[in-house]
């Protein structure tokens, strides 16, 4: 009958687990794009507070959460841990699945337990307004949430094409109090560039992260922050694994394979890293990251230094990447249709800690569908990429009669995506896969600079 | 920092809390359309299973809820009931605010809670498929999902402008895998007739109800379902104040004021219900009901016998009604826009039980928009109308310096309303009152039939 393992408020956890502290070895510094030189924090002061700085090169393995965002994150967390019975149900798997219900935030994805640390950090230092970028919405409405806590003004350059046809995100982020717009836009020099060019350009994630970052730059009380990818994004996501822990651990499960999807590596990281430590410790646990066949960094792409942008102003970051100049497919998880990966993912990745698969769209929509029927829950399309990895656990467990305890992260829902489920209810959803060619052809086009060694 | 109050899955409710066991007087009996004859259970069973016609004239104070019932709606039951501290904040008060919410249903909105124990309670005597309508695409969506957990066939007749307006809903109900027509439709008789005399109709609720009944009366199979007004509906919505009651008594805390907005009344009804007899036992407890000055049914309607739908083919049922020919404006909170209340609720606004207030859409979507930017959630615009009397019951409290326990029950999301929170965003938001003489005209048609004694 208990489906749902709560978790109390006064266990929300007061630390984040910080993955650094436990890699069997340090990550490798990021570099400046022009002089391929280690990053100073210096580097990063005109963009970021000096404490997030910190906790992106820290190897402290606890940071403790202070009390303010703590109360911040109690709007909705701690989430609940929910055993998909009626899932296993139709599956008839003898395997126990879990989800950890991280859509009923506010913003319906993990993205706000890095928003509201990142706005509330930025605001303690005297920062008065914040700039992002956003594709899809999601990031850009988690931030806008959190500035409307912390007094913050919030400007968010969206990509043109998704800020004319997801206007719902856009409505969402004005709600909220934020300013967004169409990237490329004339709010800045980069944007009026690009359209006296092409004045009809449909712009990129690319192009927004350079007019966000010149908002920022020019403006002494104006930051930037970024919603994935970077370590301190990870160490805020840690509480969702920090949770699920102590909710398995009350009903005496123990995870015998961890699933998430993984575009940046936030939610994945977030949901995986707190049990690292249990398999370095030899415990027998497994961490599984699911991708789209249309951008399959973790399954095909090369552990390099590269560009965290397109156009190659951000710094070279040690990654699994397609190449810099990659632009995924058109596919309907935009929240992955990214070419790099978290530093920390690509790391555990590279130790052979963490599996990945790559899966087409129809057999994740079909996944997709499957969950809503059973669990209720319509996911965001990129979590229909975990959701499917976990049925293909669950059949093997089928398959093998062994009753694993499968965990994932439902990172988030999918009420701003039906026009993509739309397309598949009606076939005419269009599939993609990065040909051999094309990814030869973007990995010749990394970096020539530094090397990771080994 | 325990700002949300959660309650043990155990402690779901075994029973549902039925208010016809504790009116002051008996309600008075539907009657025939045709004859103004008292309805008989014979008369319903075309449309109804007859567990739900029993429980639709029950006076029984408390009837057990199916455990498979339980089960289902464990999918997201118990909801949290949550201390609103940041608007308590924001607004300066010394009233302590909770709300119930039921938002985090899987279609949105407390609506499921009827859509399940009727899907359950159709197919175990047999039914194999279920036809409604729906306007806005709440119930329907509810009633998909519902069926998708019974094995049940899922017509739903929607309004066409809804149809073509809101295609996320529609998707929604598609993904749960109802069949979804645009109403008027070729599927009835009704509707082939409608649209042979206005082919290009925009549909209306009482167009898609007559095609709903039709289509379900004229197969043994099939049966029909409705999402509020009636006894039952309102007997399943109980579960909402039952827990409220359980969570509010585990922190030590006594409603002072109970506060929810009112279409058809289910909502309403659910959260209030369960605390009527405390008031009736010398409790000092307020209910206050609020809705709209476009549609105010309670506010400035007629108790009388009326018929439920447009045309006269439902029965005639004893309640607050502004006349069931009245077409309220076009505002966006489509789930207020009816001309009659749950006979319920009716009754206990003549008993002088329930108060009521109604609000013009601009000040309802200042306080929707007043929550959002502090507790987080974008409500439906239905349910900022219970947000904008909290609000003025919040700031009465701060003028009287009284500490009162406010209660409100948060019954939808607005994720699929976002195209109204644009339109009031960018000033375009059309406000609309119903004048004296509109009123009186619409009076003069009620039926010349039977009245209410008393």
């Amino acid at each position: 009958m208990n489906r749902s393992i709560s978790l109390d408020g006064e266990a929300l956890p007061d630390k984040w687990y910080n993955l650094q502290a436990d890699l069997p070895s340090p990550l490798p510094p990021y570099r400046h794009p022009g002089t391929g030189e280690p990053l100073s924090p210096d580097d990063l002061a005109p963009l970021f507070p000096s404490e997030l700085i910190k906790q992106e090169v820290s190897r402290e393995r606890w940071i403790e959460i202070p009390e303010t965002v703590r109360e911040k994150l109690g709007i909705w967390r701690p989430t609940p841990l929910v055993r998909a019975t009626f899932l296993e149900e139709a599956l008839g798997t003898p395997a126990r699945i879990y989800y950890k219900n991280e859509s009923v935030s506010p913003a319906g994805s993990h993205k706000p337990n890095s928003a509201i640390p990142q706005a509330y950090f930025n605001a303690i230092e005297g920062i008065t307004s914040l700039t992002t970028e956003t594709g899809a919405g999601q990031w850009g409405s988690s931030l806008a949430f959190a500035c409307a806590h912390f007094g913050l003004d919030c400007r968010v350059f969206m990509v043109r094409i998704s800020y004319d046809q997801k206007p719902y995100r856009r409505t969402l982020m004005e709600t909220w109090g934020a300013e967004v717009f169409a990237s490329p836009s004339n709010e800045t020099e980069a944007g009026r560039k690009i359209l006296a060019e092409t004045p009809d350009s449909n712009g990129s994630l690319g192009m927004a992260i350079s007019e966000a970052v010149e908002a920022a730059v020019g403006d002494e009380n104006t930051h930037y922050a970024l919603g994935s990818v970077l370590n301190h994004v990870c160490l805020h996501q840690s509480i969702i694994g920090l949770e699920a822990k102590e909710q398995l651990k009350s009903v005496d499960e123990k995870a015998d394979v961890i699933v998430g999807c993984a575009g940046g590596g936030s939610n994945f990281s977030g949901i995986a890293s707190p049990f690292v430590p249990d398999r370095l410790s030899g415990q027998d646990i497994r961490f599984v990251a699911t991708e789209p066949n249309a951008c399959p960094t973790l399954t095909r792409g090369k552990y390099a230094y590269d560009y965290g942008d397109l156009v190659g102003v951000a710094p070279l970051t040690p990654m699994l990447t397609l190449g810099h100049s990659f632009v995924p497919a058109g596919i309907h998880a935009g929240g992955l249709r990214y070419h790099g990966m978290s530093p920390l993912i690509s790391a555990l990745c590279k130790e052979k800690i963490v599996e990945s698969v790559a899966f087409d769209q129809g057999s994740v929509f079909d996944a997709a569908l499957l969950f809503a029927r059973t669990e209720g829950i319509l996911p965001a399309p990129e979590t229909a990429h975990a959701i499917k990895g976990v049925i293909d656990e669950a059949n093997r467990c089928k398959d093998l009669g062994r009753s694993e305890c499968i965990v994932f992260n439902l990172s988030g829902h999918g009420h701003f995506d039906l026009t993509a489920y739309q397309k598949f209810l009606s076939g005419d959803l269009v599939d993609s896969e990065l040909s051999e060619d094309d990814l030869k052809n973007q990995l010749e086009s990394l970096p020539a600079g530094p090397t990771i060694d080994g």
